[in-house]
């Protein structure tokens, strides 16, 4: 029986508790609790502030559905965003496509990130040193603000919008606008959701916002084992609808990639929700704006 | 915080921990530790020997899961065999469809089902009482092997195979040879088949059993919340295949089932495992047989 | 591995946990959420509101503890009066003593009571019954505000002063102002006073607020395993003091009574409190009032 | 409510759970798993193997409680040697001795001293340092059946007789006569004798193997919030009885070593058992033996 459990406390009655085999770093950066461990449970894996963010054993199947509906909605992006993303694994997916050409990754925590760099080898496997890629230690909401460049691709892989965190901001309506901004004709968003059973109105207000702003929204969900739970996206494009993309050419893209995930039958579930979801979520007829922000 | 919690251990490494608002029974009948409680995280949930059985947020997804595919592949079935299902929801799911004309319910617990039919009645919604039913409470193996009548769907929603439990019977090459002769032609088994994290080499070996005794045999698997997982079930079939049972036949005799979950979209995503799972479960070549079983 | 666990926070950063072996009771009465228990720890076990407040396997120490020195500091006390108390083992304790003739207990909550009565028979050993008991229901504030009748000895067997909850009122310089006025002429009171390692600063208030009432006051303290912690009791006395009882009256006492944990030599050291202990308490000077009660 | 927790299980059903604020070192040495952290309970703490070892909260309880009994008993001490005791707190407790001429501190694990050395200086306090004390890392057992040298006091500061451990000889009757060869006249020893309340046949057959070598053995327990249970130690002497050493000169040689936890009621109250507990324990009639060592 283990001794040193990660204990993820998801309300006053509910909790997962991971098995601590060994614990790699543990210590707090600037901006947060940082906690690297080899758990029995899901293998090596990263946890910030009480939760998981990704695990051995299962980190691509989140990040696989974050990055690949966006980037083959688009077609074939050649400039890319990624605000967040810290462990270097959704840049690893995104430089898996020729056509593209030039990478900002913008993340605010310079020691988590060198912390990934050091004990996560596996996430990014290399991806930082690609000379596609840039790093920028910034805070992200005034990067979008002050950056004249415009993207194909813009991935928001920050985390979630915790009461009291600056996060909240990058989950607004104004913030979504100024994306939107940056982006080059026909481009696409995605944005990572959150759980739809732990906040089912986070990522239906979420959903709610993205679509008060580009003429296409989709939700859609993938389940990942290590967080226990479905997990949500929302993606917003300026041009193609992800679900109008025809299914050869999500064949064919998919196919040059070499993932472990996703292929063109799970991408298309990936927008199913069943029935009873659906009618939960659609409960939910608020958005998301600076003044009123959806919190965690 | 909760101070009365309920713990499933998975391994040594891990755990969910349920608080409990409200424990209303707590209990051995002569076959398992029985506890019925208020749940914090998924309401009124029934757990046996460590372990939820199913829960009042969800029970619905693991219900229609395990029913609706085996009834809709065989067609319009009139005679329905149900092993275990002691809290009466399978048999509800069974009894929606006007085609059945009578429903065999076979579990050893009577205690149990007792306890299910005065604790759970939004599991079992009366099924008991309909004139359709029949209830026995006797040994599901030895039932099999001694009844002389024929079924045209076979369920078996029995515990899983743990380790010293006579459950490990139910899941053998010689059981479902059994099951086979009381079948009708173009006859439909279903059993559930553990967990897809916790136990993915039994869901493996499950389906490898049923495939050596069915013509057709299918594995398919759904995300259950309350049991934290991808939950498995294979179906065995003398007559037709579920994945060629056509679209509009599904949609319409789904449409006429007033279901919760299950649609025509998430009917055929019930059989696409995602490529790395695929490919974990491939390496398992082992069928489960009296002198070789299956166990977890 | 036990699955079902009785949690007592002590604080975010502290907790026992005691696996449950059977669940005997668990319900809300008008005052408290009761849990009876049978534990893997401490055997039959009862929890109030999140704690345990005594159990099979040393509840006598507590017991002991609490009642026998104010009784012997009194000499040979014929009517005795408990407040709270509700397993009745308190009871028990002080109709060990011949001399006494009269014993009220009062205690808010009923069904407590009768829970007790019902499911902790070691505990009370059948002391209701007896014919010097008689058993009030009633609030024990408003009992002592509206009695005429006077007491050798009065004990103080309530819930912890927990913030918001009517327990605060009963640690207060006016309660036991209230209190010394229903004693006889060198009476002796005593109340229960918390842990001395969670709830130190609450230990050393209660000490000082029964000083500031009583000539005489005595903290005094004892270990109970059950409790993780040393225990905490307040005597104050309008008689005698407690340290000046000869040996051999309280070895001449003690041995009348068959006891199991207290004997004189122990009786001596429940009030030697190690340096450290008093060096820390010595810091809270405040005492409790109903404008500024001491509160857990 | 903490996310990091170091669980202590003392059997299948009781557990005490550490909130751990942050973990400053966890890994194996050679010997064991060593995790130093600060936890909200006690402190700074060091964890052996699945256990608390001491706490900056309370660790001089312990450490007072093992060395100061058998130095006093044996008058003045020059020479003193230690079994185990890696953080260095029982070498300082030695060295506080004006009479003492040398010590021996023998551990086996050079890593976790060189740990304890880094970060647990509160225990230490330099003592490594002092002129008088010699430091070796060897096996004790070994050291014991080796050396020539003789010595007053011997004090076995070593890990419980967990099965399958080195550690169980140390608690044999075979291991105790080489002790007894290394002795000066009058000498005397003591050893730590594990939890008295989890493991109560333990400690009774310590008593009793020691019992079985020395002309006079005392146990004695203490009670260490941190252990969250009294603690038993036992005493062998060649020499004196400590029940006998004057209550003046206990007074006068404490007086001169300025502890926070021991003075001389507390250590006559060390030695005084409760009636119940004397009665459990005298029901333990065997002796640990090589050949039938007592074990955890």
């Amino acid at each position: 029986m283990s001794v040193l459990w990660y204990t993820e406390w998801l309300s006053s009655h509910e909790a997962h508790i991971h098995g601590i085999l060994e614990l790699i770093f543990d210590g707090r950066t600037k901006y947060q609790r940082v906690t690297i461990a080899r758990t029995g449970s899901f293998g090596l894996a990263l946890f910030l502030d009480g939760f998981i963010q990704s695990a051995e054993y299962d980190e691509f199947i989140y990040h696989e559905s974050l990055v690949h509906p966006a980037m083959i909605t688009y077609g074939n992006p050649r400039k890319v965003l990624i605000i967040g993303g810290g462990e270097g694994a959704t840049l690893r997916e995104v430089l898996k496509y020729e056509s593209v050409e030039r990478v900002v990754m913008v993340d605010i925590d310079e020691e988590l990130v060198n912390l990934c760099k050091k004990y996560l080898p596996e996430w990014h496997e290399g991806a930082f040193d690609d000379p596609r890629a840039e790093l920028v230690f910034a805070d992200g909401r005034k990067f979008i603000e002050e950056t004249e460049e415009k993207f194909d691709v813009i991935i928001l892989d920050v985390t979630d919008p915790v009461k009291g965190t600056p996060g909240v901001l990058l989950y607004t309506k104004e913030f979504y606008e100024k994306v939107k901004e940056r982006l080059n004709p026909g481009g696409v968003i995605v944005t990572q959701a959150t759980s739809l059973r732990y906040y089912e109105r986070v990522f239906a207000v979420i959903h709610n916002t993205v679509a008060s702003v580009f003429p296409i929204a989709r939700r859609y969900k993938v389940f990942v084992p290590s967080f226990y739970s479905d997990w949500g996206f929302v993606l917003g494009s300026l041009g193609r609808d992800p679900l109008e993309v025809p299914r050869e050419e999500v064949e064919s893209k998919l196919a040059r990639l070499s993932l472990r995930f996703l292929d063109a039958e799970q991408f298309r579930f990936l927008f199913a929700l069943p029935r009873f979801l659906a009618e939960r979520l659609s409960k939910y007829k608020e958005i998301s704006t600076l003044s009123n922000p959806v919190e965690i």
